[in-house]
């Protein structure tokens, strides 16, 4: 019977479809390494009906599905358990990109589409799919969709779910649903896309995408500021929004800590300024108008901010090589801390106003419960979206002495969750639960909320059939 | 028993909750005047926990809950049944607001809250709540969370949707769901406040909010542009969001036909241009910085859109005063249409690049079907929305003479949609379903997509019992 499933599922995807099991370890295991699951088949479907006649098999059979894009997730979202007794489904071989509409400012594309492919198809046509993140060159957009996800366009553009007119999505019993709707307003009943924008594959699998593009960027302007303290950065960040308003970009806060560990790393950097204060910030504006008086604007913005003691000095590069260096002093930090030692990171949101005082709360509290010692607390954070990576660092040297790593990971992420939620926060900014942070989601959420999440869960996956170990 | 029942309501909400029977016209006509209902009470709680009490109550006895926030709305959704079995729940006494954070730009509400109260209060910190409708003085931001609201700031500032970061509501069974988060990055499971944002009160009450705020606008520049045709207006849109990137605020379609009406029937009035262009539009620039160079960008485009006939004639208004008389030219057409005759208006959304052919289309299809005789085609529309209210003017003496109006305006109104639907658009893009267009979302909804939405409602209200009626 399983057999006969198998060679049922291999027919609907063809021999390209059918990924052999021993070459599946890279469709059985998380990005960062830390989970290996097993699974009855890996079926890579070309089309959105060979993805419904899988589902519709995979019903009749009561097998469960994990749905999977680039794996480039950070929560182990698209990754089987280890039972060995659910089917993967990769998007990866649906990549079109279906229509351009240049006059509605969107683009519609199958689920399998790089990010990166589809930032380049709207650049090709001088428009802008602004969302950006690190793994954008391999990571797809239905995982984007599916995990609403954020980075380091935020602040101007919103999250994924800003960015989604409308979608397809093949249901768990098999049936398409063709949202695939390119307007800005439709008051038409319930907005049933919300739904599966950051459902983590728990409702079924979306397969295509209508996606809202912005205005090509044509000016810049950037700025490294040295600051006193988070609530300096708060209090800049205010002044930046009423003086250059949705021109903002970029507001990014890099704690002092987290720049020595870059220069001590990473051969060829060093501080843009003098590297005395302790906190430092990346900014930059941008406007489609390629004559916009964008660095004029921000000199007068850093002028007033020296001048009320919000800022302590800056620089502007001169160029776009200064820029660029810049830059990567922000994007170089994973690297610097991995060559450091061992990470413990964490992905809160807080309100803006509440940052300063839970960063302060949660170091007091690591310290007092004794379990950061030779530590180094690094603070990596998209202020303006509230989103702050706190990190603390194990120097290889002291990381090598701890004795149960799990347990000081699972009591250092205690801390920090419980602070951040005491505050008003969240545990997961942008990465999602997945299968990583499943347990702690009920611990923090609510019983009515989880009430009402199952409630949609069994509305929409009876069998819970979907990505089944994920989310809740 | 109904009569302990409505004593246990009065004992809850007291005397000041409880309005009288005979008192009750307002709460049971809609605002257009179209529907007339009866209800076993009328309560207007003062709080949260009174309104939980209210549905808990409610559920023990198995009776419906019309929710009821300024009565504004154009699609009689919170008008309860002629059957005069269900309880009307005003918000309107909830009028607190609950928190201003304003380095988190952000405020927290009652739903009673007017919304033009929201906008004093967030002009009061220096911030700006952007929602626009002409019903602000009076509509309830509870009612525009429940439906969704557009207006006229959505091309730059989105729905009401997308200014919504928590909501608390109580639910069919009288929980309540405190959801009042403000966090812009939030990955943690369903985002279960999409569901109720839009839903009309089919799924439970909006009590409360937290409110997105923005930087305010200090600086405004506006023209009146004369062009030839509605693809004129979509070419010049494209070309002012490349100049102007999101500076661009408005951007309204106004048709010669409509701006006639003005002129006929609103005495003052005359055109700001020679009055030849078969189309107008308003457009306005908006920044946060004060000495934004708004005229002189807008100058520009104009002058290049001359240039490149897009344009034909176009003014820039010297005066606040002068651009009042712009915008006065926009907001009075409702006004003067009303003083002419009888308006079939319509609420269409489409992709922008297939409004002029739908809008040829659909007079096209009207004028075949010999249904609008003696009647007039007017436009007004939010073109970077893709919102276009098409309106079917009858002067009086010539509805005078129509037998069976009610069948005409469902004839018109049928080819109407269709014919959007047909171009991938919506039946309605701001005013929802309500009841009033409850029929017709049967008709153009898929089986699929009505499916998802039944099993949405079963699952937070399994007995049928929010807002019956309406939408579903």
């Amino acid at each position: 019977m399983p057999m006969n499933l198998i060679e049922s599922l291999h027919a609907i995807v063809g021999p390209a479809g059918f990924v052999n099991l021993e070459d599946g370890e890279p469709y059985l295991t998380d990005w960062r390494g830390r989970y290996h699951g097993k699974a009855m088949a890996i079926l890579k479907p070309a089309n959105t009906e060979e993805v419904a006649r899988v589902l519709k098999l995979c019903a009749a059979h009561g097998i469960a599905v994990v749905p999977q894009g680039g794996n480039t997730g950070l929560v182990a979202g698209a990754t089987p358990s280890e039972a060995g007794d659910s089917v993967v489904v990769c998007l990866s071989r649906m990549a079109n990109i279906r229509e351009i509409d240049t006059a509605n400012y969107t683009v519609t594309v199958d689920a399998g589409c790089t990010l990166a492919r589809i930032q380049e198809v709207a650049a090709s046509v001088d428009r802008l799919f602004p969302l950006s993140l690190a793994s954008e060159g391999s990571c797809q957009i239905g995982g984007n969709i599916a995990t609403n996800a954020g980075g380091t366009a935020v602040l101007r553009y919103g999250n994924m779910r800003a960015l989604v007119l409308g979608i397809e999505v093949v249901l768990p019993d098999g049936r398409i649903w063709n949202g695939l709707r390119g307007l800005r307003k439709d008051n038409t009943g319930y907005d049933l896309k919300q739904l599966f924008i950051g459902a983590e594959g728990t409702l079924g699998i979306v397969t295509a995408a209508v996606l809202k593009l912005h205005a090509s960027l044509r000016a810049r302007a950037c700025a490294w500021v040295a600051i006193e303290s988070v609530s300096a950065a708060i209090a800049l960040l205010e002044h930046c929004r009423s003086a250059c308003g949705d021109g903002l970009t970029s507001f990014e806060l890099i704690s002092r800590s987290q720049l020595d560990v870059v220069y001590e790393q990473v051969p060829g950097t060093r501080d843009p300024l003098d590297g005395s204060s302790p906190w430092a910030l990346l900014l930059e504006l941008a406007d489609s108008a390629s004559d916009a008086p964008l660095q004029a604007t921000l000199e007068t913005v850093i002028g007033e901010a020296l001048e009320a003691g919000l800022a302590v000095d800056a620089v502007l590069p001169a160029s776009e090589t200064q820029r660029n260096a810049l830059w990567h002093l922000r994007h170089i930090v994973s690297e610097a801390n991995v060559r450091c030692g061992t990470s413990v990171t964490h992905d809160i949101s807080l309100p803006i106003s509440k940052i300063p005082e839970c960063l302060a709360d949660t170091e007091a509290r690591l310290l007092d419960a004794g379990l950061v010692d030779g530590a180094r607390f690094l603070y990596v954070g998209h202020v303006g979206d509230g989103n702050i990576h706190s990190i603390v660092l194990f120097p290889h040297e002291v990381w090598s002495t701890v004795g149960d790593k799990d347990a000081l990971i699972s009591q250092i992420g205690k801390i920090v969750n419980d602070t951040a939620v005491s505050f008003g926060g969240s545990i997961s900014a942008e990465h999602g639960i997945g299968r990583a942070h499943r347990d702690e989601l009920v611990h923090y959420k609510s019983d009515v909320e989880l009430d009402l999440m199952k409630a949609v869960k069994q509305a929409l996956d009876p069998e819970g059939r979907m990505n089944p170990g994920k989310l809740l």
